[in-house]
């Protein structure tokens, strides 16, 4: 029941990312806590667990627990990470129930000596290969694809680990950015489409992996380069060696990332994400040039592309809701006054503000539709003259099997309405979504065939 | 130890509010949960402890804890604070030890029954009142301006609480807005200056009392009107009851709550402070028309002046530097790599944005000036060609003893350097504040002497 | 709710002591953490709060919390206790709720500085004082007889600290054994009656005050003498000194420390609690010479008098029920089934040693009647042919009023119920408590007229 | 650092039990909360970690977390945990880390479902099957045997679960009692040579199994029988089920459950533990019936033998040493001067009753020899003229090889010294053990070969 409490607030209609990953190789420093930091700069990613897993040359130990970084580690838990190399991860569980089960990194004695692994993405044919798995009679103590995934490298009977990752890559489809540690190494490990973004820094002697570079930034790496789709790092005492075992599929980054997802502050594959969302609002200038007396963002994740649009169309931009900066989770139940308010608990319209006018309001996605509407009602209480409602990306009218929780698609309002049943549905003035071209052209540099669009189109790469 | 690395992250150079709090009365509603979620858009106002007591007609109990309102408060917390009155108080210490005997509310048994006080602001004669109280066999067991002020009306020899309200605050000076309960009413006083906001709504039958009114609107009630300066409002069942005991004093708003205080879709004493801010953006660009490719505020507190500076100069506005949203109180203590990044933890520069760029960066105020010239040189190693940096207050000169946490007249830059020190020290290619006559006409429909501005002038109302 | 099942487990029948008290006086010592030993040795007076002040000769400060010692201080608290001179309390609460504002020790400013105190006992006359002092204007944060004793001391309008003390003391009437602080001094004060016990000891260079002497034990500490009755000792610099401002009364030292409070290995006012308990036992064979095959206990308590009862009599001794050394405090409920086992979750009878035998049940007490039946009734379900219960002090026929919780008269079985009623609603073959001059022959040292054994036979003292 | 002082508390210089398991299979009833109450009951077996997995006929779910019971249960956990049939465990860690990965149940995931997993005893051909099991390709999350035998049981290859269990058994060699859930079947397993205890018992309509019967009783259900060495129980819907797949070996219980372990009012395998206890005691009397002024137990454990051997020898009983009930497990580092006070934190002589006196100790075990000799300082201390030991087993010269911790072979002072040796180490005025043939005597209905006596004379079963 608090789970329901809890959804309230995270209930933002908003496509959910599934996690962030960080690794570190760094003799001589402390590596769980430049980890910390490095997952704080990654929490955007994921709210619900976090871990770290440390190795000392010898052996890997792992702490882990349920919520933020900031509420799952203290000093003294850090104190006893000690080592040189250190894999962080924060989680935000798609499916299923919130327990500790499901938190990253997991920890894996093997033939070998041990590996832990934390990931992010997700397998689309992770049934089948659990199923041949558990037929030859393996065990697992969680649904999670890493298990199943170092279960295939270690179990391929390859002559090494390296010829084991390589063995299991051939197996498992579907997106998968992982990082891995051994008692000596570490593995950065991108899926052959290139799903979910993966980068390398390096900080002082060492080398740093992360699902974004804002994480880099953060702790003070220098960045290197992407991990590119496909391609297998390995970081060691030799430094940073690169396997590339396989030919190429096409690339297919999740358009997503620069949608909502990444930190305005990253660079994905070479596309600064704050450059692509000034991009979308100006495509959605170009194809939706209204007329308004202000344009006002969704806070925060409409803000960018409201910012670019109002530039584009010559028009004031102006702050017309406020969010409540310290609604994390919380577990009360409203009272039954309250609970009717239900959205304004996290938005404030701003009267002095909207009040007369003829309102733009951008927001980046829609997904179930389910706050869309209350925004819009509340901008007009407070008395707003008309509220049209721009989406900077199109339609989701598919469902994501690769990591993302985009809801099933009897939850997507646009998979089974139209444009004018969405609007009435909303209540808005008008409502008009970015074209999927128009997605193509703000994101250029990244060319169409290179990113994941399936949700909007339902063209699935794999 | 824990502190200095957890004010590593606070250390954000920006003066503190003391304290917000909210009251309700409202027989017959679920008081404790509605003052819940009121402490919740109270929470930018004091985040170090949080309380709320709760009167049942006949008993006064209260709860409190160290840490955010959602931190304190559990759902089995919740469920034993049953009431028809409530009142909620979140502080954030302006001096001495992060402790649980500085929280709010205080709750005392006195003479006629009980009565439960939480107070923001900050008396300017406590010692002596303290010292007169002891010399006559008072005992405290805090050094709370709120022990002292209960002391002094149930001690005032009056032959009601009201009386002694009345007399208590003919002794108490300074800054002071409360809400107080006995087991059968709420009180709600203002100081004769009117230096901290608080004002009255209505929620069905009931009334409730709040610091700024965006708590008004997060639980669902009207907003009736603020409180006056001198006036004590007395709310029992039979409705509202106003007493202004004292002729007025000038009028001292705090002009901090406009600058930086008060949450944008609050309205404090007729005046917007979202309006406000974009006031004091357009004032500034009358002010310095500086020429520059872009205009970039200082996250999050800067967005607004820099919004209307840049929409009065006719120049884009962008934003170079994001901020980590789930930075919060951390007591982790950074590995030495890390320490040097510094405000980097929490502000990271945009280089695809600001680089190559002639950069006009606004921040609402510097008080220390110990971060400024860490964001400056930030900027400038993402690349940027000149980097303007603009204040949308004046710069603060005098310590406030009103209980703002302003730091002591020492540690205030422009209390020792002029502006071209400061600049060198900041290392900007420019830096201006705004004027104090600025800051006036920005906050026009406010007269100038009615407002507090001793921080800019040393112009001290009491 | 939790609060009933928690009781499922306390609900032993037995008075309930109010408190601990311990100090500690040893300028380079680490005086927290030896309060903390102490206060592990005095645990059994008090399981529902602990808290340790701490003067550094400047500044006294206390933390505080519910539950056990072991519970509320972590390593990371007792490192910020720093001083030279602590005091430390356990509480259990004899009425109300279980709320942190009843914790002690409570820390208070006052005219000349701090004062910190911890209290063992009950006023009789706090009603009255109170009433006086809330006239006279005084505020108080809890109902706690400490806070009215310091208002007392500060208030008297004496001289000075000791004055006051000394004037206090001719005001209050009831029960009290006191551990004080100020910045510099240690007080220890022992009521007139010295109803309470309190012992002081020699601990290197500096002296130890506590509750039982047991505590001086564990910390190592060496015995020097009771404080007498009336009596106030001064601890500082000077080393000790005594004040013995008022004529003695008759001593009146509760009888239940040897009964059943204190622990066995202490000894007060000059007799052997474990002695005493011996002595109970053998009286007991004295007045009834039952015939049997075997004594067994009721555990913990009843061992000492049911060895010594087996002693007397020549019968063989045996453990025939079992304990569950790991019931503490749960929170749980039981599920239905279990909830009809009752006091079957804390104590199990060995069937294979009761079967059937004639038993000869020893236990200390029998307050409201509540567990001995369900005691009786698993011994026969566990095969034994008769069930004979002696019980080694008189019926408590009269309430407490000096701060133990034995319950209200009403609930008192004895006070309204014949040995034959008692005896049958127990289900025993036969029912004896010791006589009153049985129990004054036990505890024969001690003088008749030195105890209270108001409980006993209503001559109560005050 | 913390885990030194924990450990101060626990270093009792006994053996250490590893684990206790409790089963229950009761649709209808709420099977986590009997569950929990049948762990309390089995506490004195594991203190480290406490956990409960449920089915619903559908799914296993599992919780678990550091500590007792009554600290990792809350009611908002137990009412998550659903279901019809429940698996308890409580562990005391004999090797490693103290970390959550060693906690039990497990649950798994396997080809035909789920499967959790309780276990206690320990393989002794564990790291031979890892090794095979890891050149198969298996991963393992812990070090836990149990995690070994799922493996077993699943990948046996076996056309159902039954045979794979018969099959493992087959493998693995070592002690072993096991209680295992699927969906819809609980199984209980003793290993063939019964080394640790299991017993089976009626709850209604249901079944319960149990490490020792005391749990049976505290739950309410009726004792039906022990389970067999070898044997396999099936509980479902159908009843009962017994399977006996292997012809016997030896029965080897562990000898230690009587001299120590199991609680007093278990009866294991026929045998009533405070039967057996007293056994010991009065063949203790015969082999060496002393002369002296008492007989003291050094409790909790030495008590029974003390009783017998007192009454066995005509000699006068008495409690010379008093326990702090309270002393568990603390974090706090004691002051200097406390740390050399060492055992006294938990064990205080009571001069009283010991002084002038010729004492007879009475202890049931001694492993490594550190805290007998610090306990025979404190008597002598408190005035014993004498201080004889007696010890109610034989000397402990042998390492345990299934999951009882008495530590390593070089630590056993028994191992490496003659018995005058360790006489003059502890400074007792005599000491001597029981006899093995004495041990045998005492637990006569259990034949000599049926029971384990490796440790004493290093005669391994397996």
């Amino acid at each position: 029941m608090a789970g329901e409490y809890c959804r309230l607030f995270l209930n933002d209609d908003k496509p959910h990312e599934a996690c962030g990953v960080f690794g570190i190789y760094a003799p001589g420093q402390d590596v769980a806590r430049i980890t910390y930091y490095g997952l704080y700069a990654l929490q955007h990613r994921g709210q619900e667990s976090a871990g770290i897993a440390v190795s000392d040359g010898n052996r890997i130990i792992c702490r882990k627990g349920m919520g933020l970084v900031g509420e799952v580690f203290t000093e003294d838990i850090l104190e006893k990470l000690q080592g040189s190399i250190a894999l962080g991860h924060v989680r935000y569980t798609t499916a299923g129930d919130s327990i500790i089960e499901n938190a990253e990194p997991l920890n894996f004695y093997y033939r070998d000596g041990m590996i832990a692994i934390g990931h992010n993405g997700s397998l689309t044919n992770s049934a089948e290969l659990r199923r041949e798995l558990e037929d030859a009679g393996a065990v697992f103590q969680s649904t999670a694809d890493s298990e199943l995934i170092v279960s295939l490298i270690v179990r391929a009977g390859a002559k090494d680990l390296v010829s084991g990752i390589l063995q299991a890559m051939e197996k498992i489809e579907g997106s998968y950015s992982l990082v891995m540690l051994t008692e000596k190494r570490m593995f950065g490990i991108r899926d052959p489409y290139g799903m979910r973004p993966l980068c390398v820094g390096r900080l002082q002697d060492g080398y740093v992996l992360a699902s974004e570079s804002c994480a880099l930034d953060t702790v003070g790496a220098q960045f290197i380069r992407d991990i590119e789709p496909g391609e297998v790092v390995i970081i060691d005492e030799h430094g940073i060696t690169s396997l590339r075992p396989h030919k190429p599929h096409r690339k297919a980054l999740c358009a997503f990332e620069f949608v909502y997802f990444a930190r305005p502050d990253s660079v994905i594959d070479g596309l600064s994400v704050q450059k692509a969302r000034y991009a979308l609002g100006r495509q959605l200038a170009k194809e939706y040039p209204l007329d308004g007396d202000m344009v006002i963002p969704v806070p925060d994740s409409g803000v960018s592309s409201a910012l670019s649009y109002a530039a584009e169309r010559g028009l004031p931009f102006s702050e017309g809701l406020m969010k409540n900066r310290y609604v994390g989770r919380t577990f009360i139940r409203p009272a039954q006054t309250i609970r009717e308010l239900g959205v304004r608990l996290k938005l404030n319209p701003i009267k002095e503000i909207v009040s007369g006018k003829r309102v733009i309001m951008i927001d980046d996605s829609i997904v179930r539709g389910t706050t869309s509407g209350k925004i819009v009602q509340m901008i007009r209480e407070a008395g707003a003259r008309e509220v049209h409602l721009l989406v900077s990306s199109p339609p989701v009218t598919h469902s994501c099997y690769y990591g993302i929780d985009t809801s099933s698609r009897g939850e997507l309002i646009a998979a089974s309405h139209c444009l004018e049943e969405i609007c009435q549905h909303i209540g808005a003035d008008s409502l008009n979504y970015l074209s999927l071209p128009g997605l193509h052209a703000a994101l250029a540099p990244c060319q169409p065939d290179e990113l994941c669009d399936a949700c909007f189109c339902g063209n699935y790469p794999i």
